[in-house]
């Protein structure tokens, strides 16, 4: 089992990685020790991990109840969300209670924001079991739910107490979606560290056949870097902002599909795409890089480009983005591969970057 | 103009305490200038005082919108919330918004969330228009709104960037309002300031009609209290618990009774009656205390009773109270009056200084 911390003074929090960690964890036995505790989790990965969870806090919680919701991006709304009140206010869950949040991004987040909100915020603890979750979502606190006008509209700033990436618990995970959280790796790559980068190229076919050290080794190496980003700026005032590289696009590109129908980490991928591409419009970096960017994304089976829409639906989704200041959208651009800023851009520089990838333009 | 700040680091925040500062005021345009804003109030008071807001703001803001909601408790509701998220989305509000809570305790604290949840969190402005919100609620960054089965059970801690409390807004407060509000300068009094008691005492007649310079002299010094309280606590862990003197019962009384017919201020000076006889119960103070705090209370014209329901009824909507550990309800009690601490109480005592205080034991 290997640790990183991430520094955030009084809220700083453990993140541990490793095969079969989940089982009888200490560090969790001691934070669920004589409270009221809910697992929030899918009804999918309740029957994969539910009850070897249940085991675990049974002898040790106060009280336990389970929360299974329906899978998939739906479930991150207000009605899951009441739901998950309903429940804790139901089994009188006072302030010292802890939430569980046992899945994937999905529930993470929602579990999340349920922690942050539930009478003014209670401590939760995440144990993601898809890759997006365990490199990504998990880790830095971000919590949401979505709105019928954007993803991850709503939401709050709430750290976890603590993070436990079991790697065993990708074993079932489908390759469609195990692709999906190499795309965040590739990215951690791409924004931070270009040796890594080609680490996870050369590793790309091991990581795609489930190969657990390789996925541990790449779990660890995101969450590092990930952790370091998170640390500098917690609430995304500045350098954190670069972990968005690709998602302006990739959030217009769920938005517009309708959520679900693209997996988040597809989505991204297709963003990283026009986003690298806008890096060469505006002369940071050479066409070769883009290429690059393309064969890696491509070698993770994920795809190189958004849907065939007219350019005015990419930018009206677009439009709304969270980091739109004023109006006009700022992105995340690559310097260099393994180094990132963000900048408003014309928006006709980004019209280009996204018709240059989109399903229609190659077809021409 | 007088003003208090709230000492929470690079949280802190400034609260203007005078008559007729709304208008122009400098610091509310510095923080609005060239942002897009939004003025979420109630339709009473925007028929008041939400075109002298807009007045001031429109030549500041890059855009503007006024959003005006239904008056009264049931506004704190996932449905306002939403409605209030529709409008920020549909006007394309981005993270560097601003909004505007101008209103009671109601509005204070349902945009308050709103501006805690919208994109992870927005600045808002707190302007309080009745004397509950001056003294009480618009200071602390305590925001929620209510479920069915609790008061105030979703929310969030979210600090406002500045609080004006404009005394000349309280001209046209109806006395029922006015009294409500003076429940909690009892309050601060009671917990932290036995000579700021008696003087609210010695000033009552001139409080209940309106008189400038006392309601504002009270404003601040209650301000004063609960800036110093929170400053200490911001996030209840402590002290800041001593704030809720009275509102274990209360908010028993306002849940039970249905959100609306009881004012908070009402409730709470019930809630105090009965948390006082309970402090005499433990021997904390004497009989004599409790007839003085009884007097004050009356003197402000609020009710000494809580409704005439079983004792059962006030304990199982105690049982759910934020306050509760593990089941077991914790209470703040007076240990003499102006010194107050919080401490866990045998469910039959608590049950004894209930029906001590309720309208049927009065006609027994």
């Amino acid at each position: 089992m290997q640790q990183v911390t991430v520094d955030l003074g009084e809220r700083s929090y453990p993140i541990q990685v490793g095969a079969g960690i989940l089982d009888g964890n200490p560090e969790l036995c001691r934070l669920a020790q004589g409270r009221t505790v809910a697992i929030v989790t899918d009804t999918t990965v309740d029957r994969l991990f539910g009850t070897r969870l249940a085991d675990t806090l049974l002898p040790i919680a106060h009280r336990l109840i389970r929360i299974a919701l329906a899978p998939g991006e739906t479930t991150k709304s207000w009605e899951s969300l009441n739901h998950i009140f309903d429940q804790l206010l139901s089994h009188q869950f006072d302030r010292n209670s802890l939430i569980v949040a046992l899945g994937g991004g999905v529930v993470g987040d929602l579990a999340g924001f349920a922690s942050a909100t539930y009478q003014r915020g209670v401590d939760f603890v995440q144990i993601p079991t898809t890759l997006l979750a365990q490199v990504d979502s998990s880790v830095g606190g971000k919590t949401a739910i979505n709105h019928a006008r954007g993803k991850n509209m709503i939401g709050a700033f709430h750290q976890p107490r603590l993070v436990i990436a079991d790697t065993s618990t990708l074993v079932s995970l489908p390759r469609r979606e195990l692709a999906a959280g190499l795309a965040e790796v590739v990215k951690h790559g791409a924004i931070a560290d270009p040796a890594y980068l080609e680490r996870v190229s050369a590793a790309m076919p091991r990581l795609l056949a489930h190969d657990p050290d390789e996925l541990a080794a790449a779990v660890l190496d995101s969450i590092r870097i990930k952790a370091a980003v998170v640390a500098r700026d917690e609430r995304e005032a500045g350098a954190r902002a670069l972990l968005n590289f690709g998602h302006t696009f990739g959030h217009a590109i769920e938005a517009g599909a309708g959520y679900g129908s693209w997996l988040h980490g597809e989505a991204v991928a297709a963003g990283m795409v026009m986003a690298t591409d806008l890096s060469v419009r505006l002369g940071h970096i050479a066409e070769v890089d883009l290429a690059r960017m393309k064969s890696i994304i491509g070698e993770a089976g994920l795809p190189l480009q958004g849907p065939a829409w007219p350019v005015a639906r990419y930018l009206s989704y677009m439009s709304i983005d969270k980091k739109a200041v004023r109006g006009v959208p700022r992105f995340v651009v690559l310097e260099a591969l393994g180094r990132a800023r963000t900048q408003e851009v014309d928006p006709a520089l980004v019209a280009l970057a996204v018709s240059a990838n989109t399903v229609a333009a190659a077809a021409g």
